[in-house]
């Protein structure tokens, strides 16, 4: 109650089953939640339950993916028609890829933009998770602020969802501020990761409030597999090319920005610049991993933006239990100005995000398992590599025991052009593809990050279409032939087929 | 003679064939010229005319493509061992296409962070064209902007052709920047189309001035074919597109900035707003045609910033013989900031380009002709797609008789993926696909896009990759069989081979 200082509010405290009978069958929600942070831990939940009894189809829209399993339980139960802009959970992945679900797999950094210029999508109701309410009756958000600002904006009626599991002192990180839509979209003045803007919490209309309700469950904490010989090689052909860069001076010891996407590959690839040459380095990006604050540990960096924090169990325990101690070093903005095209490009963040596959020209696959499946989605990865000083992605150049080659002659699906991929990297090495034209680009490629399994067959595919000319040569009766042989024959390798086979 | 005030300069009036020997084989040119307009008229084609007697294998970056045989001429003449970021011409393509020369084909606005972020390609000559030198030796160019800042700021060398044909009332329109290099980018203050933030001249060091030569060849004039049917159906569906976000509010009369791509297609979208219902409206684009004169005379247009302007012989008639009446109305700036990603997202342009194909859920190929074969280049349409509040792209439905549909299975390369467009036109009809999920695009982009001809072949190929599954429904063997089809049997019809064949 004493996280309550807007008395008005106090009358519409609640209980989460009831606060879920708010939700109307066709509503359109927006939730707050970024890749598990700050999401609500009570109130979705008790909608899902609902959608087990009753026809409740629902279209939802968060910041990104949802914690526990409360994507899974609003798929599994039908709960959904639509889902956007990110999720990443496989109950609800199979959903989509079954057709149960629709997904508008989006640019993190437009959500709010689109919910400005189209009418499709207005929101009933807004569902955000509340460290404290001010004197205002505004919000303070707790581990993320995703699209909460935009969906409070827009929304008929607001839910509030006090969650006294994080410790008070998270008040103040916060940094806050609506776009006006164009033509009176105002200069996003941020010169550097800490410039802050806006304020420490969400301007909301007070009348709109129905109901607030408490909880104590803490995030899901975020799972995260050590660093392995695959991506301790892969963050090390990293820092060696940024090395370069610093010795030749074309990057400053503190390099540029940093931006890291989710997942194993890019945690690990941040831990290793604890051990590198650089310093007082920042990161302006949009989910704040263990790697951050192993790096703050370590006196290597000195602040970080985001849009979230998602951190493991052990680094959260450590992490709020003295949270004063980071305080300073970090901020949390909306997800459409952490990921802002006009930020990105003025700062020149450096992305380093994970492919699922990518090919010889450069093009980046990162959301369709054979051209077809879902995965999670595309995430901000494009708002960074398409806008920013440097985009790098990053995968194991094989997998499932060298049957999946990671790089392809033709991606099965694109999420980021040849036009905007800077450097590709495997635990074999890395491509700086500037300045090349595909041919040449094709040849490094295959030269640096592809697997020795598969080199000669990536060769092969690359001369026999190079001898039919064209720009970015191809056979194109071939290009998924590894795709549709991985599905038919358990490999991509044709020599293996071949002695299989005969 | 009277156009140099800058005295020093006298003594380095020479003639073209000399100014062309201070370039050396191997060197890195960099050379003014924006979809014809303001390239070198003299110099560049001497030195063409070099390589036909000696070996000359020069890196030619332009602002994009050059006018007359220029480009044809240096490709012919074995000249080029790599060209960027944009060319237009039939020879050079043919070039690129046969490995003869590699091509780097690039968003215009990122070559100049490109060429402060490598170094791969040191600048060695610029070659730049005047309209006049000022009194401080700084150049004022002609009809386009382009890359030329960045060429002569990295330039060891830079040859200056002043050219008498254009009027000097040209002098005023250009609004000219350089940006600093990250990490102390600056904001680019534009806040309307009309926003002046630099200097009507490019600042140079005269020092590296070494060669001044004269020229009265006007831009070789663009050919625009008139308005026909298709393209005339195609305005129309925009424009009642854009009439419905005015009439539901969404949208002003005067729209927000408009951006329109080369070419008959977008020149005839353009004209239409002739007979529309919008008023006071403004142009934020990166080439400038006929149609923004007529909408100038038609009193629609208010004002227009762009790179560069390039008209036919009788539109530049009738503009550069009474440029006084545009003048207050035109601003020229750098490529870098026509294409800004920041201007572009915060003023909210619409841009309107061409496609070479499109697919069923909503992915662009702007670049290659079945996958392989370069026709002119990405250009600026991907810096205003991604980045704009409106991303459309037309293009008619079939052509060569219906042989080619131009709305396929699958794109055979991607230039805008489906996060980064919004909305479809051809002849037959306008699909808005913001918001909807990719089977939801597909349906509508086949009920609205696509010809009679083949709208029961692409519902066939759609519902039976449905029934595969998948979030994005495919048959990957079968995605190319169109286009692969077309080069077998001359046709994309498949039940016209059924019945041809059997
Ligand atoms: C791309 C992405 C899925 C990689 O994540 P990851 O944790 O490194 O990789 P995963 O191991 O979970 O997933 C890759 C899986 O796809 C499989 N895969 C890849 N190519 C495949 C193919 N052609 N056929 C079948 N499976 C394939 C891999 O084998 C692996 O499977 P596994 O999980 O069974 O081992 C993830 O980074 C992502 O979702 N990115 C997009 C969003 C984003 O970039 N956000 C950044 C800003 S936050
Ligand atoms: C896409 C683009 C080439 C279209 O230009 P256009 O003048 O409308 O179209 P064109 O008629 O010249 O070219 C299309 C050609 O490709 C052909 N084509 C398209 N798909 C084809 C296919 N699958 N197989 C064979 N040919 C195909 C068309 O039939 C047509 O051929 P034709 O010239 O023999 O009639 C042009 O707009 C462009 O280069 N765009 C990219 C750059 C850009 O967008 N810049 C904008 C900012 S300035």
């Amino acid at each position: 109650m004493q996280r309550i200082k807007y008395q008005a509010y106090i009358d519409k405290i609640q209980s989460p089953e009831k606060a879920a009978l708010l939700i109307k069958n066709h509503h359109v929600l927006g939730v707050s939640g970024f890749t598990k942070a700050g999401d609500s831990k009570t109130v979705l939940p008790k909608v899902a339950e609902r959608a087990l009894h009753e026809e409740l189809k629902l279209t939802v829209l968060s910041g990104a993916s949802l914690g526990y399993d409360t994507d899974a339980d609003l798929a599994k139960n039908g709960a959904l028609y639509k889902r956007m802009p990110f999720q990443a959970d496989p109950t609800l992945r199979k959903s989509i890829n079954n057709h149960e679900v629709l997904y508008v797999d989006q640019h993190l950094g437009q959500t709010a933009d689109m919910l400005q210029n189209i009418d499709t999508f207005k929101i009933d109701v807004a569902i955000i998770e509340a460290l404290a309410i001010t004197e205002e009756g505004y919000i303070i958000p707790t581990t993320s602020v995703g699209n909460s600002p935009i969906f409070a904006e827009m929304a008929d009626k607001i839910i509030i969802e006090i969650n006294g599991s994080f410790p008070k002192s998270l008040a103040g990180i916060h940094d806050i501020k609506l776009l006006k839509k164009q033509p009176n979209r105002e200069i996003i003045p941020v010169l550097q990761s800490d410039t802050k803007i806006g304020d420490p919490y969400i301007k909301i209309n007070p009348e709109k409030v129905v109901a607030i309700v408490f909880t104590e469950v803490p995030d899901s904490p975020a799972i995260i597999s050590a660093p392995d010989e695959k991506t301790t090689a892969i963050s090390g052909h990293i820092l060696q090319f940024l090395d370069k860069e610093v010795a030749e001076g074309r990057l400053t010891e503190s390099l540029l920005p940093l931006q890291a996407g989710i997942g194993k590959t890019a945690n690990a690839i941040l831990s290793g610049f604890k051990d590198s040459n650089f310093k007082n380095l920042t990161m302006y990006s949009e989910v704040l991993q263990d790697s951050t604050f192993e790096l703050f540990d370590s006196g290597k960096l000195i602040f970080a933006s985001a849009s979230s924090i998602t951190i493991t169990e052990s680094c959260a325990e450590k992490v709020f239990n003295d949270f004063d101690q980071y305080k300073d070093k970090l901020m949390l903005r909306p997800q459409n100005i952490s990921n802002a095209a006009e930020v990105i490009s003025r700062l020149g963040v450096i992305g380093i995000n994970t492919a699922i596959e990518f090919d010889i020209y450069g093009n980046v696959n990162s959301t369709h398992i054979s051209g077809t499946k879902m995965m999670n989605g595309i995430g901000g990865s494009g708002d960074f590599a398409r806008n920013g000083y440097l985009s790098i992605f990053a995968c194991p150049s094989i997998s499932k025991e060298g049957k999946i080659s990671h790089i392809v002659p033709m991606v099965s699906h694109t999420d980021h052009t040849e036009h905007d991929v800077d450097i590709l990297v495997t635990e074999q090495g890395l491509a700086d593809i500037r300045g090349l034209a595909p041919t040449e680009r094709a040849r490094l490629i295959i030269k640096n990050c592809v697997h020795p399994d598969y080199k000669d067959q990536l060769l092969d595919y690359f001369e026999t279409a190079y001898a039919l000319g064209g720009h970015t040569p191809h056979i194109l009766q071939d290009t998924f032939s590894w795709h549709t042989q991985l599905k038919k024959h358990g490999t991509m390798k044709m020599n293996e087929l071949a002695s299989n086979h005969f």
